[in-house]
């Protein structure tokens, strides 16, 4: 069994940006020649997630436009008051997506289904670097 | 340290059907020999979710309802206009759910808690097979 | 590779209160004497979960309050009705967040952001014992 822990760096634009990083993640297993095992993607960071979608241009639309309802940006969250920030929402909101996702792969390919793609959703409200975790276990 | 991925198929109702796996877990976990690691669910598709829930006739009704209060599958999602679909909702609750979960056993048992079950949430609106990875990592 | 199961304890007081364990798990960690590999964080038990948030008392209190506004503690949720509890929010809510969290560590430490705290929140309506388990995979 082999583990082989990478780190990479996205450009997002925040505001609920979803950014699909499959690519990069078949990319990393591929060089790992890896062929059976198991890939952590982790992001470092209190205001980003990593989940699945599929990554269609109506889902991008939706995802953002519902998560305004739900966890809305303009409250006068506790958080922006004690720290003069403007980003409760943005730590809110990735608390519920979750920082960790694991995703199988066999026979040298991700288990992903058809329509699926590894995403960073970046809550935060500006543009930045955002870095993240690959890390794989496998044979 | 063994690796071991098992494929599995069950049957689903669609409309936040949620479905208890914990069974087919534990017998992949005893067929496996192993005693102590880990166990990967993962779900490949974009309109499910694996968590884990008191599996109970009340909060069957329960969490399909909130949802509909919370990412309402009637509302009109940019997804169903563009694509003819129906389903924006599953994809969005889908991503929120998240499609990993992954459960640490100890002497050959699955460290749960007592009414802890290991769910299957279709998300979708339409009965069908739905597949799961089960991954188990461990000695 | 070498596995590494420890269960421990902490007081909660319930109510989405929310507790940072990441001293906890840098504790197991450096004990372990393990220099690379992945931390599995799961919680037995179905009121509960994992995962990451920057621990500030704004957030700690924007977190319970936003959470009223989605999944209201005073709900006639069926699982009330049918168990004679008043905690069906509780598993509404543990199931929302999930229940298992996996955090890569390199050259020793925990890859987390500078801002970002490993949390358990305990959406019980009481206080308790809160068991969680920590589970070490590296070399």
């Amino acid at each position: 069994m082999k583990l082989q822990t990478v780190k990479h760096t996205i450009d997002t634009r925040g505001n609920t940006h979803i950014v699909d990083i499959t690519p990069i993640v078949i990319g990393e297993l591929e060089k790992s020649k890896l062929v059976n095992g198991n890939i952590c993607i982790f992001i470092p960071g209190s205001t980003a997630s990593v989940t699945t979608i599929e990554y269609e241009p109506g889902l991008l639309k939706d995802l953002p436009e519902i998560l305004e309802s739900i966890i809305p940006s303009g409250k006068p969250y506790h958080h922006n008051k004690t720290w003069g920030d403007n980003n409760g929402h943005s730590h809110i909101r990735a608390a519920f997506f979750g920082s960790s996702l694991n995703v199988p792969f066999q026979n040298g390919e991700l288990m992903l289904g058809i329509w699926q793609q590894i995403v960073i959703i970046d809550f935060d409200e500006r543009s930045r670097k955002r870095n993240f975790v690959i890390q794989l276990i496998g044979e």
